[in-house]
């Protein structure tokens, strides 16, 4: 069998230029207000400086602003959540992201629920979450949203197959859950209490991994023709799952890297732009 | 085997008991002072009617006062926003349950979500839903957090087990599957779009039933030893778990009437008793 490669570069790059005109519409609109994503780098992790940089550097590619404020590593969550409740009332910034993750000073939690829901384009808040499981319109937390629409883009089958979730983050297990539930998927949630994992995945007809350990989903688990989503990135290049021992039995898989990574820089670059729409 | 019962209208009793003395405890702490659980009942049907009565006689048996908002069958989604912002603002109240379902012109989510977090008391809100999902302090909804609080009273073992919810209803399903995975089971949640339901309920040592059809998970599906949580009801005394036929196979099972239903009640009581004890 030949596996199909979900592949999230690609399609990042389709988005992108979609992205671009929409962009340039709400500059002719508005006489050239551009959008603006404000992201907030607290510290100096360097992987989340990379990641910022990343999301800036796409920004610029569909021609929207990106505003970087950066923090340092005393920041108190007080100090935080004041510099958050700034960015929600500046009508220039439509949508606003909290590097994850933060020092440990901080109470992260609270500090992403300080997101106006509006400007909440990385889909991090409690509120968010809640309105996206129950089907209500919200931004998706981007990583498990782009996962959705990359399985779409290919024309996976999602209704009624069996979809297996590996890893109960709250922004990443837990929302592609809901969504692959509300995509009518039967969805069983695994985590590292679950007994028998390996019997849990060969009945999978859809594998996501999201579970952080780099290849810790061994390939021989996975049955024939499943469809593999992996979420995860290790130095070296790696998943969360075994993809050479599984890659010329499953049906379709996201290279890593190239897959899940990109789609999630794409959908925080698409949900920006449509706040900005409904703001503009 | 003689399977456990999880006598719902045994443990209701006992917290009942339980929250008359927290009762007193706050009327005598505050001179007098009572809590207040407002009921809004809309339209007329019968069967509402008879829960919102049911939910009013609790209060009393445990010594708290209900406030009965009745309102007609033609109110419009403004008349109930602009009932429910009233008793949001009012100090006298400490809980609101908005009885489900509403007339079909209201829009029935935008009014539960109407209800100050604080207050929502029978956890119907988005935003408490995404809290109790992400292991926030929330009022989870009744119904579930009454089966849970039923199976952790029973010493069941649910870390490491494998949990089927069948439903995926926003107060029940969609809740139960995010309570369990937060105690560790490992959860699959079907709905009406599931393939080889049989297949699945058969491998699950905890099987809810939150279908709403009566006996549609059929005994024979369920494996010995499994513990069976039915929070169907429907006429005849019948829930959605075909009961007599695995009721001689499984380890504990919640009797229908008299397992889930009292839970439900006494939950709302009890989470109105904390709402009260965190206003005074």
């Amino acid at each position: 069998m030949t596996a199909r490669v979900l592949d999230g570069k690609a399609l990042s790059r389709k988005m992108e230029a979609e992205l671009s005109a929409r962009v340039a519409e709400i500059k002719s609109r508005t006489g050239g207000c551009s959008p603006i994503l404000a992201t907030i780098l607290v510290g100096d992790d360097p992987s989340s400086a990379t990641y910022v940089k990343m999301k800036g550097n796409a920004c610029r590619r569909i021609g929207m602003e990106s505003l970087t404020v950066e923090l340092a590593q005393t920041t108190s969550t007080e100090e935080l959540l004041a510099q958050i409740d700034s960015l929600n009332a500046d009508p220039l910034v439509q949508g606003i992201l909290l590097q994850h993750p933060v020092p440990a000073q901080i109470d992260e939690r609270q500090c992403f629920d300080r997101i106006a829901l509006a400007k909440d384009v990385d889909g991090v808040t409690v509120l968010g979450f809640g309105a996206m499981a129950m089907g209500l319109p919200a931004f998706g937390s981007a990583t498990p949203a782009g996962i959705m629409r990359l399985l779409q883009h290919h024309g996976v089958g999602i209704e009624g197959r069996h979809a297996v979730v590996v890893g109960r983050s709250p922004i990443l297990g837990k929302p592609i859950a809901m969504m692959l539930l509300n995509a009518n998927a039967t969805v069983t949630i695994c985590h590292s209490k679950t007994e028998g994992l390996a019997d849990l995945i060969g009945q999978a007809d859809i594998v996501i991994g999201a579970v952080g350990k780099p290849e810790f989903i061994k390939g021989c688990w996975i049955k024939e023709g499943a469809v593999v989503v992996d979420a995860g990135y290790h130095p070296g290049g790696i998943g969360d799952i075994e993809l050479p021992a599984v890659i010329d039995r499953c049906s379709a898989y996201t290279p890593v890297p190239g897959g899940v990574g990109p789609m999630t820089i794409a959908t925080l670059m698409e949900q920006t732009v449509c706040a900005a729409e409904k703001h503009f």
